[in-house]
């Protein structure tokens, strides 16, 4: 709504010092939010707001956020939806710049609650204040540590990464996923809440500008002034790749998305075109989001949509063909030099997908046949990206451990689709590659999703530079 | 190809007797078999074949199967290629009607291993024996412990369960999924590798005829015999749902599967038709061949599509309701009563999907929210089954633990997506409440697709039964 190159924006995410209001009793919500603060060890300044108490987990609290007189950015408000609007007041007054306001209560909770939000944004306007939410888990920045949501999430602290983040529902957020567990590598992430406020107008810019982010998703489940978002997108995907969930495909879905943070879901073909003409690719599934962006997050992108497909079980190599197919990539047709090296080594290798199966059966040590196919066949001129099937254990950890180098040189995206019988194991074995960089899925339609979402932001943005 | 009443078939997976073939020297290829059986407590005997040991990890072994007294009714060979013809003889000679021929190097290593195969075909019809394989990991059958794989899968013996399994790739079997950990409900699992003698048209009827199994799932790359196929596919289908995954939708992706079993895939849309007809239910990725039958061993079958989503979270309901609709199902309109109900515990909670998320917000004891709300919408006679979303974790195994009786009086389908941040606790969850018969996913979109094939397999059976 507001200038998108705004200033105030960095406040949500980089503040020097952050006021906490909220019930400061054991477990009250701004209890809670502080805790997950301290936890997640966040590198600013925090100033609990509380009448009834002089400290809260050990740092000073403060009456009013008018009390403090060090610099305050931003303020995280959890209090009764009462008090929200005298709240954003004394904030304004005090010149704090952003508000997330996590309470509930607002447009989603029918005619009165619409009311008072639009009396919040007035407010706010007024003051010069940005608003987060209503109805939102707020904001996580891996790079300082903040984190504001009001539920206890001790220990889900995820590694820093590479993708920016928002979403209009908390399903998507820090709170209800294991980010940790899965190693999410996430940058910042926000959640719009009711999105009364702050939305994608502002967090495409902002996130299109930050250097150590290379991917942008998004959950949308509406999208307001379409003309302005065609111009911020095409902005940011001139940068990097924007993906977006926008679900409502279905007539029914949209009559739900509507009911649901009170913002009317418009004919979805309307949403096809315009993401279409903007360049932003669209994700169509609860897991796309989760899974997609790490790869783009992790590994260059490939210069074309040509694949290889190494692996150690024929039927995954039928099943990864179709869905990269699917995916618009194309299998690569191997030049002569990489046919004679493979055919070296097996007769029957020379092929895409390169089965490796049955030389692994016979070789002393089986997993050694990855270190002399992976690079020559990443190296080919036909090949734009490879997805390499294997067993998901220390073997294969201890292979890309060694390749690493080589590997990243040629910079040419990889995935990994991981199989075993050991789900633990081949957790740890995932996260293990991770940490090298290696995108690596439990799943095998991810492997080839990914690498094929790539090869659609690359096409796009060579038309955007045609047309520059 | 055979007569598809075959007794033999029996003998795959119930023998009195095993009799197993191949190197008996520690990790072995016989050995490591011998192993896995023991490890999966089989209920028969065991007849290791090894002309260099008296003895295989203290089962008494014999020089050639002939010296073996006591019924043998199958025999598993994992021994180089070229025994493999002489070893077949041998067990028809014997009188072993059932061979699993493990070893590769048959009509996937090209023309001479197709030669060999043909062979062995001939000298099986020969001497009345079944062949299953060659090129396959052969059979589990989980409820006597018998288990044929040649790679080492300690600790990976699954629950039973009522899932019919094939699949024409090691990929998808027991040797290369955590079914353990994941607690995959099977009875019965099959690898047809190379399916040079036993295949589809023999296990359809013979799993459509066991009363532990509920629903059939085969992985199939070709389909030979189409004609027959369709009457035998038909005759499951009246008994139980039929669940194929057949890649190769796409052109390139049929070129590949052709290189990998030696088989020819055909022209996509003849399947598609095909299975249409049959009413056989086609399913699409790698993912839901792991996770929609677990739905349908577990659950009753919906009499209708008319779908309940009972939610802790706005978000998930939306994305929820657009897949089941893509799925084939339809939001349920609530009956007036079920309206009243919900309305007297908060008024905005007589909408499907039912977002329970506030409520639980304010709620003293937020889990009681499923007591009040599951039942009631599921004994709704305007809704077929239901899909609930909640926070995966000790709280709502509580609630489930409770519910169980009730829910299972209604007889209506219930899946489960959970979130969470911790991953083990959430897979703990998981597989607690499968073990209470909720089959429970950790991805949304499942939940919704096996209800949606559950109402899909009903209408093909409704269908039927008009016919008849």
């Amino acid at each position: 709504m507001e200038s998108h190159k705004d200033s105030r924006l960095a406040s949500f995410f980089e503040p020097r010092g952050v006021a906490v209001i909220g019930s400061m009793r054991e477990w009250g919500e701004g209890y809670t939010v502080i805790r997950n603060i301290l936890d997640f060890g966040f590198s600013g300044r925090i100033y609990p707001v509380s009448r009834s108490s002089a400290q809260v987990l050990g740092i000073k609290a403060y009456p009013t956020v008018n009390d403090v007189n060090d610099p305050v950015d931003l303020a995280v408000l959890v209090t009764p939806s009462p008090t929200v609007l005298g709240l954003v007041e004394e904030c304004g007054k005090k010149g704090i710049t952003a508000v997330i306001v996590v309470t509930e209560g607002f447009a989603e909770a029918g005619p009165d609650g619409a009311i008072l939000q639009r009396q919040l944004v007035e407010t706010a306007r007024r003051y010069g204040v940005r608003l987060l939410g209503p109805n939102t888990l707020g904001v996580l920045d891996t790079d300082n540590g903040l984190v504001t949501g009001p539920y206890f999430h001790s220990g889900n602290k995820p590694p820093g990464g590479g993708i920016g983040y928002c979403s209009q529902t908390g399903l998507l957020t820090f709170g209800v996923y294991p980010i940790k567990d899965k190693a999410f590598p996430i940058s910042k992430m926000c959640d719009f809440g009711n999105k009364c406020d702050v939305n994608e107008l502002d967090l495409l810019p902002f996130l299109a500008d930050d250097p150590r982010i290379k991917v942008i998703t998004m959950h949308l489940e509406d999208i307001r002034h379409g003309q302005k978002f065609m111009e911020v997108a095409k902005q940011a995907v001139a940068r990097k790749p924007v993906l977006i969930l926008k679900p409502g495909c279905s007539e029914v879905g949209a009559r739900a998305a509507s009911s649901h943070t009170g913002s009317l879901a418009g004919d979805d073909r309307v949403y096809e075109n315009a993401f279409r003409q903007a360049g932003v690719i669209r994700l169509k599934t609860w897991q796309e989001f989760w899974e997609i962006p790490r790869t783009l997050s992790m590994q260059p992108l490939p210069r074309g949509n040509r694949i290889a497909i190494i692996t150690a079980t024929g039927g995954a190599g039928v099943l990864l063909t179709d869905t990269a197919v699917e995916s618009g990539l194309v299998p690569a047709a191997f030049a002569a030099n990489t046919r004679a090296h493979l055919e070296r080594l097996s007769p029957r290798l020379a092929r895409n997908p390169v089965d490796v199966g049955p030389l692994m059966s016979v070789l002393e040590s089986p997993f050694s046949i990855y270190d002399q196919v992976v690079p020559v066949v990443l190296a080919d001129s036909n090949v734009d990206c490879a997805a390499i099937v294997c067993h998901l254990g220390p073997p294969i950890v201890k292979v890309f451990s060694e390749l690493v180098h080589r590997l990243s040189s040629i910079a040419k995206p990889i995935t990994i689709f991981g199989y075993g019988i050991n789900l633990h194991e081949m957790e740890d074995s995932a996260r293990q590659l991770e940490a090298m960089g290696f995108p690596t899925y439990l799943d095998l339609e991810s492997a080839a999703k990914a690498l094929g979402v790539g090869a659609a932001y690359s096409r796009i943005r060579a038309k955007l530079e045609t047309q520059a």
